[in-house]
């Protein structure tokens, strides 16, 4: 069976983990935790030499790095289809997918830096509402894309990759003070609702939040 | 016909480029220039938001980001192929273009900001040294995996599009001074050496970097 470690609230792993649940496939979670150093020790370490997460173990080898994971699925359990069938448009969804990963991420990082790992009393008010317009600039923009898509998912009517690599960091960026506003981002917020309720999402939601 | 926007010198281009030439495709170059800030043009910036290269068009739609635009090729023009057929060992495949885009271009990140954004006086020996010294270390890494597959390319006996990345971002590295280092790093200066006779290397060689 399938070996999928992970750990709680990495966007990373749970863009992997929501591929699996749409997908129906089988898999054994492996809960890794950041703060018992887990992702530093040498049996992981020989799995992923960076010591991050996600891994996924099928068959003899470990894979890591998310993206090439999700191709790993996607070409090896086609069905049901996370990518669209033509090129161009396929390209289209990864291109979505980069806007996320790259774009979103470089401004989520900043806004995490203070949000996350600066304490309360030496954050800079002025310094933590810019980093949250940065996320928003963002959202803003994927909002445009997907709302002149006019379906319910992000690429249009059918539910992609895009979608399952986007909801991750749109919820951390809400517990980082940047959630979506629902005058400013119709489209989003009722994407979001619909996203929330798919068993995929309640199956790969992050353990820790629950608390 | 296929146009392809690029500007000489950028690896991310450059990995597209050797691939079109790889493929034998038949495309219009479309060199655009960085300092007259034709990457910042409203005509360019309804291609690619980020303003950035490359641009690859192909029909009616613009596509940009490499990564996206090297699967699109791929699916669209799967002969000669740049990637293998298992889907296990594609995988790996792309994780070695991820350990190039990612971790190898971070450290080269760092170096490029001194070797080639501060001026030689204001430039700190010590830390040009270990950012030198980052570039190193993620060099020496792929000549570990790469000697340990023991074939030509980097991922056994055929050429991937895991030699097509790296060659551009190891050729950017030795202008920023980290070059390869023949005693420590054999597998790759035999590498290289048989990288820089192929045709495809030498038409989408950075034209400036002639003069």
């Amino acid at each position: 069976m399938i070996k999928f470690y992970y750990a709680s609230g990495s966007p990373w792993a749970w863009r992997v983990q929501m591929v699996l649940e749409e997908k129906g496939l089988p898999y054994e979670p492996k809960l890794l935790s950041f703060s018992a150093g887990d992702l530093k020790k040498p049996d992981y370490l020989a799995m992923n030499p960076h010591g991050k997460v996600p891994v996924l173990v099928d068959g003899e080898q470990a894979l890591y790095e998310s993206q090439a994971i999700l191709e790993y699925l996607e070409e090896k359990y086609p069905a049901p289809a996370l990518l669209p069938g033509e090129p161009a448009a396929r390209a289209r969804t990864r291109i979505e997918e980069i806007e996320c990963t790259t774009y979103l991420n470089e401004a989520f990082r900043g806004l995490a830096q203070i949000a996350f790992f600066t304490p309360e009393d030496k954050r800079d008010a002025k310094t933590l509402a810019e980093r949250r317009e940065d996320v928003r600039a963002e959202l803003l923009r994927l909002e445009a894309r997907a709302a002149a898509r006019g379906g319910d998912s992000i690429m249009g009517a059918t539910l992609t990759r895009a979608d399952t690599t986007w909801i991750p960091f749109v919820e951390l960026a809400g517990r980082a003070g940047a959630a979506l506003d629902a005058a400013g981002m119709p489209w989003l917020s009722a994407w979001q609702s619909r996203l929330r309720s798919r068993d995929s999402y309640q199956k790969s939601y992050p353990p820790h939040w629950r608390k």
